[in-house]
């Protein structure tokens, strides 16, 4: 594994691995890997046994125009050694970790890339701006590494739709994919905000995934009113934890549109804040 | 010349031409072909003395994006059977000229892209959301054709600036370069807008260029205050026209910053309205 934090170093190892007739697979990150970020390299080496026709790049970058002026910034938690240990065993080809400064030698003024139709409710409500800065450095990391094909966590399915829908609409050369979310055996999405929890709210975290299987339970079982299966979800979690809801949403798994009557594809998402910690959470459920 | 309206056709050849390891050159306009353009052309074709080395992509679309509601979208003059013959003959490989639905086939919401720090003065302000149509379709054009050089008028020198800067901010693999405006023979910067002018007005147009002369003058003499070279200039179109004055400004050549003293690269622009028609012009000044 060639590990760099420069673009033109990056740039450079990737246009040989061109040379090489490689597919050249990128998987942004913001590092403090986990189980969901190694199973997307493993993911791609299913694909490519003989690691001889796929690169991957896996980039780290906590990207700070994706965070609000009062978010988690600062205290994101960063494990560089670590993160570089499990990236080569997990068999990333090239790691990119660039400084702050490599990514926005600009300081006063920004090019952005805003994804309009799919940043407004869940995430997009409560986190201003997010998107544009999520938007905008993924589009910067697509231009850097021109891929064929990138991964995102499906955990983070706003962000997967954007991502998506600025590839549509800019008419970007290349495949995105989401692969499922991992979690602990308790259900718990895996995330690198999990490090925030207290013991006492690690407890009370695995509720929301109970959330999401009961919503499927009851779809299955035949309700098909969305705002049903949403009061039962808050009522749960309500109940069982002491966390504030921040949204509980259901909506169309295609362009995150509402619905009124639960058809076809849906995703049922959630955002709930523990404490200091804020997680999210969403099931695919399709009837 | 391959002639297409269709973005999959065109990556086919352009595919072919790379394959041919040919330089990609994109020329992106609104056609209503000029001199101005075809001079562009023949910038590329004089490093291609044999047309062996390079594919030149010249693209033909009139942008709603950039257009305001009250301005002249509809009225834009459009006549692709000549433009067709004037590409032709100039030497472009490649013409694409898409349909309004083939570049924006989601008619509801759009990702854009939005250029900080040189959109804000000159045309920026009479033009609110101009740069972001600009700079949202000249990215679309970059992914579709991935060229490795674009080239763009001077004339438009705030959207060249616009270009640059979206090219470096979200590292855009290309090069972008200016070809310096052609003129009339009494010195009007050609333009497609033109063709709108009335016998009256066409007239008393070249004074816009004649102005900006002067101005040269007064600093090729040592005039350093740019104030006193702006009045000088409005009071010119004033008296010699019955135009009305949009702006007359000096800024940095480089970021488009106002600057205090006349000093290195400035450029002199301006943009007036003669009748129904606005006009745009600028010169390049080094001291």
């Amino acid at each position: 594994m060639i590990l760099t934090e420069y673009i033109s170093v990056l740039q450079e190892k990737i246009m040989q691995a061109r040379q090489e007739e490689k597919t050249i697979v990128l998987i942004p990150t913001m590092g403090f890997l986990h189980e969901g970020h190694l199973s997307m390299v493993n993911t791609v080496r299913q694909d490519d046994e003989d690691c001889e026709k796929i690169c991957i790049v896996m980039s780290i970058f906590v990207n700070p125009l994706q965070f609000g002026p009062r978010e988690d910034f600062e205290q994101y938690p960063r494990n560089l050694a670590r993160d570089v240990q499990l990236a080569q065993q997990a068999g990333v080809d090239l790691l990119f970790v660039p400084s702050v400064q490599e990514m926005y030698p600009e300081e006063k003024t920004l090019t952005t890339v805003n994804v309009e139709g799919v940043t407004e409710g869940l995430c997009g409500d409560s986190r201003p701006g997010h998107f544009s800065g999520v938007a905008t450095v993924v589009a910067k990391l697509f231009n850097i590494v021109l891929p064929d094909a990138a991964f995102f966590g499906q955990k983070d399915y706003q962000q997967y739709i954007v991502i998506k829908k600025m590839v549509k609409d800019l008419n970007m050369p290349l495949k995105v994919y989401a692969v499922p979310t991992v979690r602990e055996a308790d259900g718990l999405a895996m995330s690198s905000r999990n490090a925030y929890l207290t013991p006492a709210e690690r407890k009370q975290a695995p509720v929301l995934y109970q959330a999401l299987q009961e919503a499927q339970a009851l779809i299955t079982e035949g309700e098909r009113n969305p705002e049903t299966v949403r009061q039962n979800m808050m009522n749960k979690i309500t109940a069982e934890t002491t966390g504030e809801i921040d949204y509980v949403e259901i909506r169309s798994a295609e362009n995150l549109s509402p619905v009124k009557t639960i058809r076809r594809k849906i995703v049922i998402a959630l955002a709930v804040r523990l404490g200091n910690t804020r997680l999210i959470d969403n099931i695919i459920v399709e009837v």
